[in-house]
């Protein structure tokens, strides 16, 4: 029986953890390497340090190190914004008018307002440390590239961000806040690489692709003296990073006398979720616990629910190394009425494999539906959540439904990874009634398989 | 000696305070009661009925009573976002190079984004408890109206928001998240009310003005069959209601073995300098402690600094009673190039009182040196500063500068208002360089005395 629990649940400081916690060493069929395009093999560590730094690459290639030392400076960052509370929904439980306990791990209390920073901080601490002058990255709502501006600031390193040039229009105040971090902010296509000059020379009118940013903050990382390039998904490293969230989830529920009997968590390129479900996923491997793991992705990008697994490019321009990941193809592009966020065609390759091989499941749910849940969940939590976050609020709320009809008391935790204040004309456009829902059909998906490379 | 405090300190949840305290009880020289302008006698509490709650109205006029119970279901609420977090700025320390330790209570932590939340959640349940069917009111920049709807949206209570014309086109995501809670948000002014039509076919283009909205929002109010009005500044009772912050802020200070030399807050109408100094000048008016108390206010709005202590309307439109206070005349209208806030022409009858006895110091600062300092704060603190918040962050600024000359380490709070991100105009203007500052010169200011009643 657990104790009685308050609203929210904060550790004390001495307790954000030391270790990042690398999955992968207690997953039995680990994930596949990252292949060269070039040459079909396992991608070296020589062949990505000109891209990313040193300790990142280590990072990256590790299947075995369980446990890696967070540096002291990194963990002094984290003290400004960690622990980030774990909290007892007990508002929405009294509307839904469940037995379930709800919880959520609520990542959005920082200037860049989600769980990105937590990587961030990371990654523009290694390149510091190794000397570099500056790193380069893409953003496309703007979530990562808010959170690197202000890591690279913290570290006084200079940091140049491709921003798909679409949201660079439509997100004026997003581009500030990166600005207000001193970060050079470029709309994507530009003519400061190679790539953008040739996009724009086809196309000057050219409104930018997230695969278009990636390769221009690629190319201006590898052709600078000093630079390197810092990535806020997808990659091991990045998964690695972010174990913070589930480790201190962990213990303050035990702190509580709590476990989760579903541990649920939005899944775009999988930072969050992969952070979020770690140590639970550890129970799970190794036969201490059998808790449910549920990814929510939405229904007009189902990467998991109705992608291959199979190897791709991890960006739209392939040029990038390999990944084995359940996908939709590089080529697929979500219907532009998605404005839910999680847009991505892939998903980790760490996380695909244990979906693979039955340790999560994945639910797809529509746009409208995830900004209801959204809305609801602002008026009883105080909390506005992105609409990325909502996707796993959604979910939670199906399985606390469920439970307030089987009369279950179950334990369920959600992360909610970040907050809303960049996406309120998405929710305008839900309130006023003009947002839409796309399932893409089997042919649309069809398509996105076929630019899968053929290499299989 | 202090102990090593952590980065971020919260009480345990049975810290929120049971009481608000109310300063009145402790002040020996009582502020001024508010006038009926026709009689220009004392306002009764008859008088005040037909437009506040019972319990608002009681608690306004009571100079006496030294705590007021919490209800039980507003502690509720308190829970979900409260005890705020007291953090110690480390960073900023570090980066100042001062040996003073410097404080800031974050009362930013909510959707609504500030610290109106605390009053507007009394004034939602006091009317839904009296059986009232709704409430109206005004907002300007808008952190009130997005606090009294979501505090009204909790308690299932409708809410009319009339929102200056200007800032309703200029700010629409702050139109969208006060929809997100339901509320019905009028464009000011509106044909909705006899005042806004009058005004309207005098003006139909007219932009509005807070002293508009105000007349609006009241004159709903009183003409509907059970509906009262609320505001989130300048009276006795909001005050009361925020005294919260400053108490759970002495609280963790004493847990800190610590006590501040120097309190500095913001302030505009004065909600939340009075809110966070309370306790605090309690101290200081019973002679327990004798700390500095400063003021913050901007240069281009000087009431404390360059205002007269004089009965004046507390609105523009002139409908409301007269209360005396430091005020720049009810006719006094900031410059438009004013973008950080705390535009209000007067200053709250209590803080007014206690700063014409002498308990209280005030500074007047220029918005591009609050812009820097938010700038600055922003990049070693990880929070984006509300520009109203801005102008206490400058000022703490100055006198952890100060330590590092005199070698002194004076421990310094602040409070931390609210988050800025609704504000990212006013940044982008300030990183682009084209904020100007302005300050009134004596005639401007002498224009403005000029709207002052002639009662005295």
């Amino acid at each position: 029986m657990a104790k009685k629990v308050p609203y929210r649940t904060y550790l004390p400081e001495e307790k954000i953890p030391k270790y990042w916690y690398n999955l992968r060493a207690d997953i039995k069929n680990k994930p596949y390497p990252l292949l060269n395009p070039a040459t079909l093999k396992p991608v070296t560590a020589e062949e990505l340090y000109p891209v990313f730094t040193k300790a990142t690459v280590e990072q990256e290639l590790d299947n075995d190190t369980r446990y890696f030392e967070i540096p002291e400076p990194v963990r002094e960052l984290y003290k400004v914004y960690r622990p980030s509370p774990l909290i007892r929904a007990y508002n929405l439980e009294k509307h839904l008018d469940t037995p379930a306990r709800i919880y959520y791990k609520f990542e959005g209390n920082n200037t860049s307002g989600s769980h990105k920073l937590n990587s961030a901080i990371a990654q523009a601490y290694y390149a510091k440390a190794e000397g570099f002058s500056g790193l380069t990255t893409e953003t496309g709502a703007g979530q990562w590239g808010t959170a690197l501006s202000e890591a690279c600031s913290y570290f006084g390193l200079p940091l140049t961000v491709y921003m798909v040039k679409v949201s660079y229009n439509q997100k004026p105040f997003r581009k500030t806040v990166m600005q207000v971090f001193g970060t050079d902010v470029i709309a994507s296509p530009s003519d400061t690489t190679q790539v953008g000059r040739m996009l724009l020379e086809k196309d000057p009118d050219s409104n930018g692709s997230l695969g278009c940013a990636i390769s221009e903050a690629v190319e201006k990382a590898v052709t600078s003296q000093n630079m390197r390039y810092a990535l806020g998904s997808v990659l091991n490293q990045v998964l690695l990073h972010q174990s913070v969230i589930g480790l201190e989830c962990k213990e303050a529920m035990e702190m509580l006398d709590e476990y989760p009997d579903i541990i649920i968590g939005c899944a775009g390129g999988g930072s969050n979720l992969g952070g979020l479900i770690a140590p639970f996923m550890q129970d799970k491997l190794t036969g201490k616990a059998n808790p449910r793991i549920v990814a929510v992705e939405p229904a007009s990008c189902p990467s998991f629910t109705r992608g291959r697994y199979a190897y791709d490019f991890c960006d739209t321009g392939r040029i990038t190394p390999m990944a084995k990941m359940y996908t939709l193809g590089c080529g697929f592009m979500p219907s532009p009425n998605h404005a839910g966020g999680l847009r991505y065609h892939g998903m980790a390759p760490m996380l695909s494999q244990l979906y693979h091989d039955g340790y999560m499941e994945a639910v797809a749910v529509e746009q409208s539906k995830v900004f209801a849940a959204a809305v609801l969940f602002s008026k009883v939590e105080t909390v506005l959540p992105a609409p990325e976050s909502a996707h796993a609020i959604c979910a939670a709320i199906d399985e606390a439904i469920k439970c307030r009809e089987s009369g279950e008391a179950k334990t369920i935790l959600f992360g909610l990874s970040g907050t809303g204040y960049f996406d309120l004309t998405a929710y305008n456009e839900f309130l006023s009634g003009k947002m839409t829902d796309y399932i893409p059909t089997d042919e649309e998906l069809q398509k996105g398989f076929d630019s899968l490379p053929k290499i299989e």
